[in-house]
């Protein structure tokens, strides 16, 4: 219906997550209106972001260098890993500023559906991490669904025999949400983990 | 919080219309998980685009030549010429196969609050492709809202005197539409627009 290449534009748009016909549309009418330099400099962005992130070799945090930020600063516990399923978990972590040890993406979660099991994620480098003694305490920060709970339930197991302190990210209510619209599930967790009032 | 050019891309896509900042992170880890040559398209697509898309001589629609494939095609009525505020106009006219002459894109609609004149729009251009008077018959296909009702009057008056047969879109009831849904200024216009019924 479009000139080629606006037409070409709205479909390479219409392939990112959650970006729909009507929104590729908009974008493409956008950056057709838009000043060049504008245009290549997201271009370039693209590129870079290709050429330049690669993977920590010790974590697989994202990284443009051979070690994350994270792994190579040196006030980090080197003795507490957080076990996390992508990136954008540590980051959202990091926003917390709660953890002061180092992380392990996981790179997803154990789900048979799609076809991802222990061996498509990053476990045994995980247990590679773990042979000279130095990590201590283990928390598994995977997501509260059916597989990051799969997935935590099965590193559980395999590293039950380490000597090391696992731990769980606690379930319950969210902050500042309302207790009468949170699900049963998550109701239910917020019960059996009362705690003490103070 | 990012990784510098991680949080170069998801600035960038922030910027694109209608992708605020969970989306442009969600489209970010999208393209960084995403393989390389899916990402150049993506890249090369749109510096294609600023370098290929022009302008139609004539019409001002979008065209990838000198003139665009609507004033190249002999087939199209050369007496009827449809005024429409921007490119996208053009082509969901074009998806109602319901118009067989030619366009005239105004670049936008006169809106004193955005500092949009006469003068910013292609009146002129408008103008002068009547000069010739083989164009006998305009339809101004302008936005049914305050910008683009104010831009047809202002052409209706400035072409009054030329001898065409001016017309506007109807307005009324969107087709699908619940009558009680719809707001009083549609239910007035279908009301005062109403014909003898078939």
């Amino acid at each position: 219906m479009y000139e080629g290449v606006v037409q070409d534009l709205i479909d390479e748009l219409g392939r990112l997550p959650g970006v729909g016909p009507k929104s590729a549309q908009r974008i493409a009418f956008h950056l057709l209106q838009a000043d060049e330099p504008d245009v290549r400099r997201l271009a370039e962005t693209l590129l870079q972001v290709k050429a330049r992130v690669r993977f920590c070799s010790i974590c697989f945090n994202v990284s443009e260098d051979d070690t994350c930020r994270i792994c190579r600063d040196p006030r980090r516990d080197p003795t507490a890993l957080c076990v996390v399923e992508e990136y954008k978990d540590v980051v959202a972590i990091e926003r917390t500023r709660e953890f002061k040890g180092r992380y392990h993406v996981l790179g997803g979660a154990i789900s048979p559906i799609d076809g991802i099991g222990p061996d498509q994620l990053r476990i045994r480098e995980l247990l590679t991490r773990l042979s000279d003694g130095a990590i201590t305490e283990i928390i598994l920060a995977t997501d509260p669904n059916l597989e990051g709970e799969a997935t935590a339930t099965y590193l559980t197991r395999l590293m039950r025999d380490l000597g090391l302190r696992i731990t769980r990210l606690a379930s319950g209510l969210p902050v500042g949400g309302d207790l009468e619209y949170a699900d049963e599930v998550t109701l239910g967790r917020a019960f059996s983990g009362r705690r003490a009032a103070e």
